[in-house]
């Protein structure tokens, strides 16, 4: 099937190297960033050239492919021990996300079942699969999500869970796409994403690319226009989810949980399976990244505060199950995630 | 009773005119501008060199000073209208404090029981007098605000409702201000407060003149500090008061409240009586202002999004009386505004 709003792809291999559409400096310049070493993937996702969980996972396999092929090249008696490092130092880049970990941990088993001699080719392929069944999860989402989407609907965002933050297509913003392709949306709001601005930067950029109707709004406009009746529907995206359906995203997501229930607006999230971690059995067992002050109180280099100001900048909060209406993951729809449904969805 | 952390006064009428510490320039520049007319006090608070209910009311008052001045000295025989139109470009510099048009027309009525050859000495003893009564007025709120403050709290202000945003001392911060005095306070935290960043500009920037221990945080993790437990007490401004109780103050306000109830946490507002508008029936009467949405969109000139980009940017949103746990006036605390209990703060 041919999709209409699926214009943007940002990860790619090319010319026998990954190359990173550079989302920092979006939507000023659109450039990207040519990475041969797995030092400049783990600098590139630690330094949020690529954010995103899914986007994050996919670019970590490639990074194993530039390792392994490193080492081989370079001391094929002692390549396995290179890579296992290497993997350690990536699996480090940034704590919340979990595709991260699933994505470095389906590397680390392949290499474990292959040699020096087929190694690089055998994980190219399977970074190429990460990538390919990322996009298919993200339609599968978007088709699931936009059913629980009603005609006419104006739907807040959050953050970038768009193509950028994937293989592409997007999770929540897949959901969005998906319903636009069925015509139900009347207007996107995009919470603007206090302190990287993913929602102005990023997910403003890809909606105009589809030609989807957005409008940004601040964070703290959210629950007015919710009060007035403007939202009928979240969706955002996740970092982790939990075992018993918790979910960690970006900070101020648990806000608009807490006030979409308090307004009787439908909370989604929209994950793939990948994002769920079953050694985790709580939100509260989920690592919370913590960012420089900077952030927060300068923009562009630039001071916004009193030299002596200091700040508190945690990037991630914990949305509790409960507050979620429905999961939506490239199995199908879950409404309020559970241990029990969760456990269900890998049986 | 001198106080301890009251070092800065926003409004000065010194050498025969107006002088107001620019607010946009703050806390990089402390450059004071130097007002003589009408047109420029109404660009002042229009542009927001000056901002806060309270403030905005004392401006204008200098203003109508100005402009009796100026009309007594041009034209003495029209100079009763010629002041009336300047009073009604005033009163519209800004839609949403009610402070403003309490000012304007104490002017004149005071305008109308004087006459040229005593109205500009008139006018400004009276502008002197809301000055020091706005004043008095912060430090009566502060005092029976800092009554409901527990000892070790972490409180959360939001936007500035300081001495900037008053003759002095602030509403809410004054609030914080006598708890400092009375060592009642862990943590401040101020929300950044977009897209003008008050927060991190001028809250952050009055605490550390007062040493007052202060963290700025994004408003999309309010919700998450509460849930964790790091904050008790939630305490801001208003810009109206209707006359059921219904508080409009900046835009992110309501939000907190919502998310204060949910989290048990205290929400308090602080207000002087001329904040209350008794010809306003509730908030849904009160004017929001709509401001540009390069507010939003760009930074220092910078754009920070696609020229595609769109926003929406209420700058005010309004809280049900019902989520106020405590109205604190200068005449005393009062639980859970609504008409009885604020028509007897009138009686």
């Amino acid at each position: 099937m041919t999709r209409s709003y699926d214009s943007i792809r940002p990860i790619k291999w090319q010319d026998n190297r990954l190359q990173l559409m550079d989302q920092r400096l979006l939507p000023q310049q659109e450039i990207w960033l040519c990475i041969d070493t797995l030092q400049d993937t783990h600098d590139a996702i630690k330094n949020m050239v690529v954010r995103g969980a899914p986007a994050i996972g996919i670019t970590a396999a490639y990074g194993a492919v530039l390792s392994a092929r490193h080492h081989i090249a370079t001391n094929v008696s002692t390549w396995r021990e290179g890579f296992a490092k290497d993997m350690q130092l990536l699996a480090q880049a940034r704590p919340t996300a979990i595709n991260l970990h699933w994505a470095v941990q389906r590397m680390r088993d392949l290499v474990a079942a292959s040699d020096a001699g087929n190694a690089e080719a055998r994980l190219l392929i399977e970074a190429g699969e990460i990538l390919q069944q990322d996009i298919e999860a993200c339609y599968a989402m978007g088709d699931f999500g936009a059913s629980l989407i009603s005609t006419g609907s104006n739907v807040l965002t959050h953050c970038n869970a768009g193509a950028l933050a994937t293989g592409g297509y997007g999770t929540a913003l897949g959901v969005l796409r998906s319903a636009a392709q069925q015509q139900k949306l009347s207007q996107v709001f995009a919470g603007e994403t206090r302190p990287w601005l993913q929602g102005t930067r990023l997910t403003a950029w890809e909606l105009a690319h589809e030609n989807i109707n957005c409008k940004v709004i601040i964070e703290g406009a959210a629950a007015s226009m919710m009060q007035q009746g403007k939202i009928q529907t979240v969706v955002v995206g996740a970092d982790r989810v939990a075992a018993n359906g918790d979910v960690a995203n970006k900070i101020g997501t648990y806000s608009l949980a807490v006030l979409a229930r308090a307004h009787n607006v439908r909370f989604i999230v929209a994950a793939p399976t990948s994002t769920i971690d079953l050694n985790c059995p709580s939100g509260a067992d989920i690592p919370i990244e913590h960012r420089a002050p900077a952030e927060i109180l300068s923009l562009g280099g630039r001071a916004l505060s009193h030299p002596e100001t200091e700040a508190v900048n945690p990037v991630f909060d914990v949305t509790p199950a409960e507050k979620v209406d429905f999961l939506v993951t490239e199995k199908g729809v879950m409404k309020t995630p559970n241990a029990k449904k969760i456990r269900a969805l890998f049986a």
